[in-house]
């Protein structure tokens, strides 16, 4: 994942690609078809759009994981318009009760939740609920990630992260906002702004040191040209203080790209 | 985890080896120790006590992460003794009103739950907890799979297969059982057999194709000797037919040794 992209981005080509990559994914492992989780966001609108493209339209399941305060917000509608649009079976799956039987069991022995393990729990529980239908179906499980999230490691590991195949995996977030451009997704999807939907009002702007306009630009120049902070800084004039903290985030986020440690 | 391996088993080099390597992972994350879910089974007591070499017991915490049917069995009063032993402080875990929920909202949502994705959930529910566990205290989750269950996929992706490192990942089932004794683990642990205890009676024997000690062997000339079907009947008299089954193990399990497919 850390490896240097040099192509540039044609939307059309990449449609065409990605369809190709999903079709082969899914033919290889004699599956018989995606499950996506739909949050209303670009991402997984994308992924949805790409997949019917590839599969056809029966062999996409859409499911809407939300929490009970989110019921009927924008995202949920949202993702109902997009399924319907699509012509995509979907399933809408509220994880409160099972979020809350994880608090539950830990609280009562002692065991402290703060607000990112919290949020953590709830991206895994996704997981758990994306395989147990996967499983039951022969489906594969497509990933969300994008490069730009990959790079930095604004994932959970073993949560959405925990996935069987990544189809924009090497698309930078604002190369994904134009691939939704082309497959029309509709407006007020592709301009929302990013979330990971683990907390109220969660934000990855808020998370994040920058915006996607300009970490995408540094993450370009760091893993695709091989450029340092101070060339950086001279060429889009990104503060080098900001370069070295997108670095850092790579570096510790290293174990999470990669499968667990072991001596041989 | 498909490399071969050339060097000898010799238990106490293993326990040298091994202990500098759960050091390294631990000072190289600025982690405070290690979580690891105890079972009552042979590795999860090997990978206890040699977490317990390396660090010493204070920064070492087991969870024994149980069924209502388990509660008072043989595992849980060896788990516990190991626990005692061993001198690390321990949690003990009821799973179940957390499977329960998993299985309540797939039902009311007209999806099925066969015995295997059940078995799933429940091996991903103790991977959620050991890291909600591990987040909140700035600690390591260690694995405790084995090489011989590494090869033939046995394991739960993003289940008992999520997590940060893999301490006795290079080592056959039947070397395990070796370095047990070596480290003085309880002779009924050491002998115990195998079981991943996700259903009652669940032997490990009851789902492979042969008991470890032959597909240890067989494993070991495939793997570390390249060896084929034809070579390895006339070696030690395995039938072609049971050694094309465990190729065909590890072919269809390429994917839980990856990380996700992705086009770059």
């Amino acid at each position: 994942m850390s490896k240097s992209r040099k192509h540039a981005f044609n939307a059309q080509k990449e449609i065409t690609r990605i369809s190709s990559f999903i079709k082969s994914q899914i033919d290889d492992s004699h599956a018989k078809g995606v499950v996506v989780g739909i949050s209303g966001g670009i991402d997984s609108a994308v992924i949805a759009a790409l997949c019917r493209k590839a599969l056809g339209s029966s062999k996409v399941l859409g499911v809407f994981l939300f929490e009970e305060r989110s019921h009927k917000s924008q995202d949920f509608s949202d993702a109902r318009l997009l399924a319907k649009n699509l012509r995509i079976k979907s399933l809408d799956l509220c994880i409160t009760p099972v979020v809350d039987s994880f608090l539950k069991l830990l609280k009562s022995n002692d065991c402290r939740v703060s607000r990112l393990t919290l949020a953590n729990i709830k991206a895994r529980t996704r997981m758990v609920l994306l395989y147990a239908i996967a499983n039951q179906r022969n489906l594969l499980v497509a990933g969300t990630g994008d490069r730009s999230e990959n790079l930095l490691g604004y994932f959970t590991k073993y949560g959405d992260g925990g996935v069987d195949f990544l189809p924009i995996g090497h698309l930078y977030k604002t190369e994904v906002r134009a691939l939704g451009t082309s497959l029309r997704i509709p407006y007020n999807i592709v301009t929302k702004p990013s979330s990971p939907n683990l907390w109220p009002g969660h934000k990855a702007t808020h998370e994040l040191p920058a915006d996607y306009d300009l970490l995408d630009r540094i993450l370009t120049l760091i893993f695709d040209s091989n450029e340092g902070p101070k060339e950086i800084r001279e060429k889009i004039g990104a503060p080098e203080d900001l370069v070295r903290r997108v670095i850092k985030l790579n570096t510790d986020s290293k174990h999470k790209r990669q499968t667990p440690a072991s001596i041989l």
